[in-house]
């Protein structure tokens, strides 16, 4: 179940059905090839998580107009009677091969590339650029939340911050395949199988006449699953007493307990409570964070060894905090002419805004210990054996090359859709969803640790071969005036 | 037609649920008076604008769990049967307050006041944030654009980026409220009445053999709305010089023509092609920018003269940019105990985030000029009169005060919901955003220019009545140990 939104093909820039209405009528609707890829890392790291393509397969088998729609359009005086007959039977019948879901990706991959009529191709655009952008970009933030807290264990929190009820669903969505172990969105946690999670909120402990008051009557409720709430009044000179004194009765029945902390110095009271806790008797009681943390604040307290169990992560993981969309854009690569598909490239005043010309495909190169070491944009026509040694090419700067004999070689780009069709049965939300994340994390697992520093990382090799490489020289050679 | 996953009461944090299985059992589920606010303006502004009301009285109505949903909740194997029997039947039955929706809204104000039992009140807490604080947060952001404009022409561009579908659309929503007269978001221009806008593409003019072709097909097609995307090749090289040609016919059969610029030296690139225009005879020809564009951009450019007659934007409008959330919270007012409501208080280490206790309300005071002046926390009970002088506090240092006479006072709440029905009909999708905007629009004139400006606005003035003062204060004196 994704939004009802993206199912409608209105969904979409106005200017693609102008546009389409002009390719339509001059006979101009061939065959084409586009790419979604992105050009930069967001957050200033060293890789993506790619996210957001089993929601936009299922879109695009429904993406159709409604007679309500065309009568809509018919009202913006626009189009004509025919063109519009010819919507009414839209619908997207192309090929679509894609990086599969928690993939890590690099700029400069084409991540989608669709095989399509140009009208198809161009009302598709903005659908796929929505769903891939933003999932990617929340499966990214929570991979380096997950990363820096050591993949411990993180919570998303985000549902009262983000932007909107299908941005909470779908940040939930994409931050399970970045490694959330859990969320609050008990929705979500329905429609995608993910555990949901959560304790008390400080109303439940203003609810009652004393803190200690609450902490007994949800103790006595919950008993396998306490976690106090130990900040709304003084953490250190109430809550984590209180805490101690009904956790006590919890540990005589033999059960656990853990505490959590929503403000304040986090540093601080965590090492304080701690001492109180292990005082107490209670080393195996476990603490718990919240309150506005980000990457690069849960790193800081990992190193200087807080004893935190759980991270809860709300705002900056939803939404992507200060850096709010992923820079996906959508290019012609391709197009038919008579029986040949002819490559294409668009120039810019900016030479890294020129794109990659052609069918493109990318392979990912291993070295002997199964560690990437290299992802390869190869013409589609081409094949990369492993054991053979290969010379690759800078994408930008030619002179900037290097061989590479690689032990393992993966092609990256599977195809999912056929005719506009499913190559392969869908899997449940929750299944599937289990595979994302378990994919990001084996191929997390493949990347040096230079390139998942949180700070400053290394840049992961993107180059292509030379054939592509002079593909791409000739269109820039033929290019100058 | 709003997002599906808003009817859902599921669409809430599970301890809210937990909680609610609490005070279920221990029949605590008093009635309570919840106020929503928030405690800083976003991009360092002078104001803010409350969006996101109306789809929340919508989802409000239908709030409830399907069996579905109860059963998901039963496999959790954490509520008992009873309670489970009690949320089939649950319903948001109780009142709501709200500033009215395009309102310029100030922080420490109640924005949304909840009056139910304790569950409804905390069962819906999610829902009201996730729809308030964000489409106030692109409410805002739109509004900062279109003043940075001088109120020009604002074209939403956003689908792209938007965080998800929904997020797409309710950004789309938000932004007109805002100030935006359109969108490239055919789906939201149909379900909510704003105009749909939008040319070419890249695609549009690569699709072509030359230039100046694709700008003539186009101008065939749509003579009376061309604007030709001059910077697919090369801006002043070639963009406005077949940009002229295709141009001139037009002028000679009658019509008019635009071109854009989405890439590049904005202010340079629209002189120069300012000149070009005007030298070529065609001073009515207008120009359009997009690419990246924020507030400040636009400022700049509208400083500099730059002869700019639209705005294309879409990343930072949409998704807030750098600041992707809104920070509004909810809080309890107040406590029913035996026959009245007792105020509550929360502290915290940080006196900004003490709450303001009891049941309240908000007066706008206007001089004489009809400017405002200043918003009033008062208690519900209080009224002020217009032509009489009060002395007003700060919320947190009350040595800061003032004396005012209003020439004219307005309450800022209103009531929309009794017993979880809307007091007064629904108004079509399409009249309520043109009446919400319309409203931004009229609030936003009572302003003085000190608190719009884009950098260092100043503060205005949001106080408390003596009473309400007095009462906090009490609450302050008792809670010191």
């Amino acid at each position: 179940m994704h939004s009802t939104f993206s199912k409608s093909a209105l969904f979409t820039d106005f200017y693609e059905l102008t546009m389409a209405q002009g390719y339509w009528k001059q006979n101009m609707n061939h065959p084409v090839v586009f790419d979604m890829f992105f050009r930069r890392q967001p957050f200033n790291g060293g890789f993506s998580v790619f996210a957001g393509i089993e929601p936009l397969l299922d879109s695009l088998e429904d993406f159709s107009f409604d007679e309500d729609e065309i009568s809509y359009l018919r009202e913006q005086d626009i189009f004509e009677e025919s063109f519009l007959e010819y919507l009414k039977g839209f619908k997207f019948s192309g090929d679509l091969y894609s990086f599969e879901e928690g993939s890590v990706i690099f700029p400069q991959e084409p991540l989608v590339r669709i095989h399509a009529n140009l009208i198809e191709a161009q009302i598709i655009e903005g659908l796929v650029l929505n769903l891939c952008n933003f999932q990617s970009l929340i499966a990214t933030k929570t991979a380096r939340v997950w990363l820096s807290s050591k993949k411990g264990n993180v919570m998303e929190f985000g549902l009262r911050r983000a932007q909107g009820p299908d941005g909470g669903m779908s940040a939930t969505r994409a931050s399970y395949i970045g490694g959330a172990a859990g969320t609050s969105n008990t929705l979500a946690g329905k429609i995608y199988g993910i555990p949901v999670m959560g304790t008390m909120a400080h109303s439940w402990v203003m609810s009652f006449p004393s803190e200690l008051e609450a902490f007994e009557a949800y103790a006595r409720l919950y008993p396998n699953k306490t976690i106090f709430l130990i900040d709304t009044y003084d953490t250190l000179k109430s809550g984590i007493k209180n805490a101690i004194k009904a956790g006590t009765k919890l540990v005589e029945q033999g059960y656990n307990f853990g505490v959590r902390l929503d403000s304040g110095d986090i540093s601080y009271l965590t090492a304080e409570v701690r001492k109180e806790l292990d005082k107490a008797g209670f080393p195996q009681a476990f603490i718990c964070v919240s309150n506005d943390l980000t990457e690069e604040i849960i790193e800081t307290l990992v190193q200087q060894n807080a004893p935190i169990a759980s991270w809860g992560v709300g705002t900056h993981m939803v939404t992507g905090g200060t850096e709010s969309s992923f820079t996906g854009v959508y290019k012609l690569a391709a197009k038919k002419s008579g029986n040949e598909f002819i490559p294409t490239m668009k120039f810019s005043d900016n030479p890294s805004k020129n794109t990659n010309p052609g069918i493109k495909n990318v392979f990912r190169l291993y070295d002997e210990k199964g560690m990437a070491r290299a992802d390869i944009l190869a013409l589609d026509e081409e094949t990369l054996e492993a054991g053979k040694e290969y010379r690759y090419f800078h994408p930008m700067v030619d002179y900037r090359q290097f061989s590479f004999t690689a032990s393992q070689i993966k092609p990256m780009l599977k195809k999912r859709l056929e005719n506009g069709k499913r190559t392969e049965s869908r899997l449940s939300d929750s299944e599937q969803l289990k595979i994302s994340r378990r994919r990001m994390m084996e191929e997390i697992e493949t990347l040096d640790p230079s390139f998942k520093r949180i700070l400053n990382p290394h840049i992961y090799k993107v180059s292509m071969t030379e054939k592509l490489k002079d593909l791409k020289l000739a269109f820039i050679k033929a290019n100058i005036r």
